[in-house]
């Protein structure tokens, strides 16, 4: 039996990294190209198409159609729609760029349901049917499952958890409003909370240039303000994770991105949040795990897989 | 072509109704039992079977199946679980019960799931993939589309909408925790509320027998403790739905139940809080609607709808 390969784009911000990718979710060729270089999306796709068709070409092995995972993607109009760190627009039809240089079918999505994809084809939730995969990092994005499918929602926007107001928040959001989630669960969050930690227990903050990574290091050795932070953090989520078991009742919740490798000291707070805070029915029903595909690239592998789900299209 | 004609069960803490129901929506025949009067859920099914036998054989009508609404009624174990207004048991093995007596196919779903099926099939989203059904009355339930299915969750317990934890509230809920939804968005919320508000100005609340549609008609007439009361209601409704929103991108929200009979009223002040605590791609985006079975019986409409779904049995 022939094997079919898909080639999976993941469009970052500062990075686009594109694969190919066989049906086992293996990564037969892959390269990365600087976003940032490119002031025209129709000429990153030119070189990730000169690149792709020398290595293929090589390699004998043809596509059958391109998945992309990208900030904002919208999987209905094909777009990019609003994506505050490229600078190409407000609607970008990244679908047809594609589509129009390598004549391949092309299905886009944003990066958070890319990685839910990703995990339920090659990741820890290939028996399940409802979870929900958070995307902790520069933002807070989410890919949910029901019914062994991917939720896009009337116009292709389901899985703005990172917007949902928390009582905890008083912090204005990149958004523009007020109290969004993703002001206390996010790297910026985690950052702030810091600095806050730090000027209320008389520490000096040292440095704006401080990292995430750094703090978490510093709680694991022990360090209170530190570990008090990610506290902070980790409650902040397992309140609004309580709201949404309440409401969606998912097998389990993966933690994906930068800040998920922090799960050894957020899953426990976590936990403990949910249990504190759902009816007696949901306590420990819900599996609070890091993703499988931590470290790996979800969005690459994910939206190959966007070929294998039965959508409805629209 | 022949016909399919399924039963419909309503079973209320109150009343327990049922009807034959044609694949139009149209109750064939039907009939109604006092709950409260059977100490055993059998003998209810008894006489609701030897009710339709009767009524059946004279109009020469077999149903193929039976779909069950109920309160807390589990999807996939067909059981009544923890059901605080019905004294059968922790665990009413209900659809055995039916399938036993009528020897025919059973589902059970909750009653608020069984409303948002029935609004699909019968109602005013027939069109919609992505909508949520609220049954506000004595508490707050959900039932949720998306993808064009309800979903049910692992557990079979999606949907708990009214049990999700909001800022406004410190009140107890009858669950037994503090501030869930529901304490605010129910008859008994809103009687508390109006409570509350004719306390901080100077009016003496008349009777513990008020009725919320009493309160509703002082809010038509004017009156600005119950304008007050109804506007407190739909603000804090419409904070929990702007979050609802943003993680489901649903097309519609439908208000059902004995309190959505309010909606002249409660409707604008929800659209307008949800237009506040969304962003901005959201707004105006989705619409807020009265059931278009309102006072209708959907719980018995949307059950034998049961039996339409493509739903995943596990």
């Amino acid at each position: 039996m022939k094997d079919n390969y898909y080639i999976g784009v993941d469009i970052g911000g500062t990075n686009t990294k594109y694969g190919l990718v066989n049906e086992k979710g293996e990564i037969i060729f892959s390269g990365s190209f600087n976003t940032k270089s490119y002031s025209n999306p129709k000429d990153l796709v030119n070189d990730i198409y000169t690149e792709y068709i020398n290595k293929s070409n090589e390699q004998h092995i043809k596509a059958s159609g391109i998945g992309i995972g990208a900030p904002n993607g919208n999987f209905y109009s094909g777009c990019i729609e609003f994506a505050p760190n490229l600078n190409w627009g407000e609607n970008i039809p990244i679908a047809n760029i594609f589509c129009d240089k390598f004549q391949l079918p092309v299905i886009l999505t944003n990066d958070a349901n890319a990685a839910a994809i990703g995990e339920k084809f090659f990741g820890a939730a290939k028996e399940m049917n409802d979870f929900v995969v958070l995307t902790i990092g520069t933002g807070l994005g989410s890919g949910i499952f029901a019914n062994g499918n991917i939720i896009h929602g009337k116009n292709g926007l389901a899985g703005e958890l990172g917007h949902t107001i928390i009582k905890e928040s008083n912090r204005k959001c990149s958004c523009g409003r007020i109290g969004c989630l993703e002001t206390y669960v996010s790297s910026r969050g985690i950052l702030q909370t810091y600095k806050e930690e730090c000027a209320s227990n008389g520490r000096e903050f040292i440095s704006e240039e401080m990292t995430t990574k750094e703090i978490y290091n510093l709680a694991l050795n022990g360090d209170k303000i530190a570990i008090q932070t990610y506290k902070i953090t980790g409650e902040a989520l397992g309140h609004s994770l309580a709201n949404l078991i309440l409401i969606l009742d998912p097998e389990a919740i993966f933690l994906f991105g930068g800040i998920a490798n922090a799960h050894p000291i957020l899953i426990p707070t976590i936990r403990e949040t949910i249990n504190d805070n759902v009816l007696l029915l949901f306590k420990d029903k819900v599996k609070i795990l890091p993703s499988a595909l931590l470290n790996k690239n979800a969005a690459i592998l994910g939206s190959t897989a966007l070929f294998n789900l039965k959508v409805i299209r629209r």
